[in-house]
């Protein structure tokens, strides 16, 4: 099938054009051009007047099934929050659940123009098929963490878990899903275990996820007990040698920053997350001027709560402004890049994040025939500050419509939300 | 007519029962009950099952017409941003732009929920009738500035708008629209002026709403000038006599705060604003801690970029926590008497901000059947966390509806746009 979406203002994220007014041709998954091509012959017109035409974008680390914690519990301290209040109802979490809940998180991503997440958490069979049914690109692990070194690791249950995963999903749903390993952190492993998971991931060429550098007393009891950040830590396990996406990053050090340029590590950058929880506020901008790649997350929903990538969008633009007293810092169309090209690159999509011809036409349109999009000056600006979740009407992935004007076309919302709502009951009573 | 809101969730803001879950009676402009009352008779039933109804939002401290600089310029050091790009477009203004602007921004606000705003701009008899014909409640000021003293200040044409604006339009719309005074800033007044101002606010018994200690440089410099911080010098001025709306706050003494809470004046918290020009992150924690009334407002849509006070709460929840490494400051409630209550306080609504019998009925409608609000645990956080503008279904001011299930029912949407738009391709020749 080949559609041509007409008249529209397109942000590109391609350096060399990076605004262009004029139409895109879709060719079955792949984008034909963007601008003008008279002798393109579509069996589908769509008018995009009045409506900014972008890549979709990538949520690049989240807890997807969280969504069913969604103000459970708030404005607690990290110690408290967890322990007293997270872990003990994700104990009673069964695979349906994460099945739901996966679902629910789908919709709202797509809802609010997200094409592809990097999802940790357990279960995960349930988040894959969600993945693979909504039509989303997604990577997926299961989160793997080890208190006591075993003489072999060879029976241990969750990376057997994440082994049974990658067998059954990698590659699933024409290539949408991918699974990377999950060392979950440096403060819930040995050593030992994360030389395991390296050599693993070394052995699949798989792509690792991890937290990294997330508080400040995650460093300090790193350095204490292993004289050695956590990045430096990881390294002398033998990570980052395949595509690493590491989330947080609040408190690199200096020598942390040369690693992660050394190695190309993917930053993950969670700033809702990130205050809520009362982490911290990562340099981003250091970062980012050092030349490493940040892309942009929302956490999980019980520690933001939402799914929102236009909110996380906003405050990376606004919040280094801010900190470091610098109005030029973190340019919208620098916020953009994080939530699209630089997404795409920490989730190892090749073909994704950038509108051009060979792309993947996976793309959102956001109307901004609204009162407060207007007047309409500056395409990057009005969209890292102005535009809201609510205003994509559309979702494309590979050349098919997840959403279209508003409407979900690959899940049934009705049945999922009644599905939650059902769990959400059950929840309730642990409060 | 008496309105029966039936089957909510309530919101009430009222300390002695915060959350209802039953129904609103409305008779006239007033609360009649809040929770059951089966003697009400009802001309109209309206079933909120599904529904959070909750006070409307007070947007304490905006400067309306800006919307039509919406993304004009962004990413800019101050100095650059003000006198390149704001001031020479500002100086082109007619009362006609300033009328449609308003109205562009009453649509907006109504859109996101909020039901007053206190205004500060030029030309603003175009305000004052966008508020009358908008059903909204409006504080409305003319920003005075002077640098030059003068024997008599009596013929100052700035003070004469002003006066002249206080005679026409204070009280107006049946009492929604107030006029205050306005000295813009300590740096842009001599200190001879500001002493005229104060003993006109004296007089005439008019609220003040003045910017005070929003950058680091404008404290600097008052204390090298006069020897004394914003906050000081306005005292010794006379002011803070009247009820008194202080913009901003980013850099109060502890001395400054001594004065806040001795004169009982009112903050206005611009967390995205002071983030977007870099004027850092006030300690709006410490002020409440302090017992000092702290409000919420968007500033303008030209260092915003929008009027969306759901932005401003979420900020305004996250940032004490994160900046303060305290997981508890500014709580999902707090958050919410900042946009309601407090902001009620801060303009003189006195029956404003808290549902309960004999208040006026100023309250929103907001949906939270959708799936980015499913499942549902805790109102105040769903609410803080969770819920967007673009939730808000219906707006109530004094028992009559200014939108109604997403239906802008006081002014023409459409040609307001319309207006805007042909003000926009004006203005976009001077980019």
């Amino acid at each position: 099938m080949n559609i041509l979406i007409k008249n529209a203002v397109i942000i590109t994220m391609d350096s060399e054009s990076p605004i262009v007014k004029g139409d895109i041709g879709i060719k079955g998954q792949t984008i034909s051009f963007v601008g003008k091509d008279n002798t393109f012959t579509p069996d589908r017109i769509i008018d995009a007047k009045g409506n900014i035409v972008m890549p979709g974008l990538v949520n690049a680390h989240t807890h997807t099934p969280m969504s069913l914690l969604r103000s459970y519990a708030d404005d607690l301290n990290l110690q408290q929050w967890l322990f007293d209040k997270i872990f003990p109802i994700e104990d009673t979490f069964t695979e349906d659940d994460i099945y739901w809940a996966s679902m629910l998180s789908c919709v709202e991503m797509i809802q609010s123009g997200t094409i592809a997440f990097a999802d940790m958490y357990f279960l995960n069979k349930g988040t894959a098929k969600a993945a693979i049914q909504s039509g989303m690109r997604a990577n997926i692990c299961r989160g793997l963490q080890c208190f006591e070194d075993k003489p072999s690791f060879e029976d241990d249950e969750r990376m057997c878990e994440a082994l049974e995963l990658y067998r059954e999903f990698d590659g699933s749903g024409d290539g949408r899903v991918k699974i990377d390993l999950s060392p979950h952190a440096v403060y819930t492993n040995t050593p030992k275990y994360l030389e395991y998971i390296a050599n693993m991931a070394g052995k699949l060429g798989a792509g690792v996820h991890t937290h990294i550098s997330e508080t400040f007393v995650e460093n300090e009891e790193c350095i204490k007990k292993h004289g050695m950040t956590p990045t430096a830590l990881l390294d002398s396990a033998g990570f980052f040698k395949t595509r690493t996406i590491a989330a947080h990053c609040v408190y690199l050090t200096d020598e942390d920053v040369n690693i992660f340029r050394e190695k190309d590590i993917n930053i993950v950058h969670n700033p809702t997350s990130n205050l809520k929880l009362a982490s911290g506020i990562a340099p981003v901008g250091k970062y980012m001027q050092a030349g490493i790649n940040v892309a942009l997350g929302t956490d999980g929903a019980a520690s933001n709560n939402n799914l929102n990538m236009f909110e996380e969008i906003h405050l990376a633009a606004l919040l280094q402004k801010g900190v470091n007293k610098n109005p030029t810092d973190i340019s919208a169309e620098d916020a953009l890049k994080m939530a699209t090209i630089n997404g795409a690159k920490a989730l190892g999509l090749k073909n994704t994040g950038v509108l051009k011809a060979g792309n993947n036409a996976d793309l959102i349109i956001i109307n901004i025939d609204k009162p407060h999009l207007t007047p309409y000056y500056n395409a990057h600006a009005l969209v890292a500050y102005s535009v809201q979740a609510s205003d994509v009407e559309s979702v494309m992935v590979g050349g098919k419509f997840l959403m279209e004007k508003g409407q979900i076309k690959t899940l049934d919302v009705e049945q999922i939300t009644y599905e939650i709502k059902k769990k959400g009951d059950r929840i309730r009573c642990h409060m």
